[in-house]
């Protein structure tokens, strides 16, 4: 497989062509974000450690049925994927209460939910990501109806996988951010990453964030964090 | 009928007990706010053309056989209404892209939409009135899933009415915002008030606002526009 010409840099991968027309190269970057691109900073090993990490997760999920990009690792901070058209709409499922949501409804942050909470946010950083409901999906026609009924109950199906995985780390899943694609064939999968970097972490034992917030909030000790959860979820120490 | 003590004075609206535990005596004031409150004034005659208008509604729509609250009027600025239980959920229709929505999906003005766009908010005025999806309703206990289901039907029922009331006054309806109460029997029912301020209007000749934007975007003539619209429902002119 060939490297070809980049297709896209966002704000933490860059992807490139490869000479099937089906495949894209994701090449994971130390670039940090947060709040729309207002803050700016670069976590040393983050391209490595997410690599790593999402690719774990996409295996781990899709050992139980989940359709999703992934296909293998090419290097420390490259994989490569299906190439698929993503639909502009970032899945967020909530076990807890924390950041934005905490916020918007006025609830402590940690407060555990009787049952998850999916929330659909329009994936445009011009407006800010805004908080969307299915008739906003419909009218700028992000997503089919059926579509989105779809990604609703794989999320929640994701979020029980991932949950379990979590707990058997002692990690508690506070809450992730998804994005779902639709290759050639019209297939829905999951895509993008799965990482510290869409997941709020907490250590179950301390409660301590091991995840982007400790970049979002200036916690310190960001690197370690991202670490800790690749060494949790049995990576070798080398990475 | 009696009037008794006051329950509760709103931004718009000041409501009082009656001698029948079943209903209350609600009184309109002249007073406007907006931006949650960060704009305060006054539109004089607006008490008695709201109190008017939204009677004239609530009738409209009895008529068609939606469950409502409106009893009966007391006098120019009072009404009788049934006692009920406010569910803290704004529901928002919209059929054409203005305020908020216009901001949030990057749409410009007046766009008409394929097929009406229902949103609902949470009532908190701390808070700010967020806009909230269906698991935030059940995450806050807003209301029971099936009342949610009723409610969405219910609002797209009184849009097709309100549509076709105000096409007959040459008006265009772009969105408005309705409260469903459940009163002491748990029967669900729309609640509060119809009125220039709580619809977007516009005049289908000239595209005018004949609404609360009036106020809120300092355009003038705010009390002439509220006249206008109890006009044009064929209201007598000496109110
Ligand atoms: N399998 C895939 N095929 C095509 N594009 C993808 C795939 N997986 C992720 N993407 C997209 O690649 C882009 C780069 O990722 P990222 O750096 O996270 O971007 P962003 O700044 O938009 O978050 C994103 O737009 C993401 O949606
Ligand atoms: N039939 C009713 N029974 C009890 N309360 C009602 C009824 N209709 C409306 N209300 C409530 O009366 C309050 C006063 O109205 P308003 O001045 O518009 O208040 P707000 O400042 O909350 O918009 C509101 O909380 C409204 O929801
Ligand atoms: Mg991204
Ligand atoms: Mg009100």
């Amino acid at each position: 497989m060939k490297r070809g010409e980049m297709l896209y840099e966002g704000k933490a991968k860059k992807i490139y062509c490869t000479d099937d027309p089906h495949v894209v190269w994701v090449s994971y970057k130390d670039d940090a974000t947060a709040f729309n691109g207002g803050k700016k900073g670069s976590i040393a090993g983050k391209g490595e450690l997410n690599n790593r990490i999402s690719a774990h997760f996409f295996e781990h999920l899709g050992s139980y049925g989940v359709a999703h990009h992934f296909v293998k690792l090419l290097s420390p901070t490259e994989q490569l994927a299906r190439k698929v058209t993503i639909l502009p709409i970032e899945v967020v499922v909530r076990n807890r209460a924390a950041g934005s949501l905490a916020k918007r409804l006025g609830l402590e942050n940690g407060v555990l939910f009787p049952q998850p909470v999916v929330e659909f946010y329009y994936k445009n950083d011009d407006l800010g990501d805004p908080l969307i409901n299915e008739d906003h999906i419909r009218l700028l026609q992000l997503a089919e109806p059926e579509q989105v009924a779809k990604i609703r109950e794989e999320a929640l199906n994701i979020n029980e996988l991932l949950l379990s995985r979590m707990d058997a780390c002692e990690i508690i899943l506070v809450d992730f951010k998804l994005e779902f694609g639709v290759d050639e064939s019209g297939k829905l999968m999951l895509a993008d990453e799965i990482s510290p970097d869409t997941c709020r972490f907490w250590d179950r034992e301390t409660g301590k964030p091991l995840d982007k917030d400790r970049f979002r909030r200036d916690l310190g000790d960001v690197e370690a964090a991202y670490r800790e959860i690749w060494t949790r979820l049995g990576g070798t120490a080398h990475v």
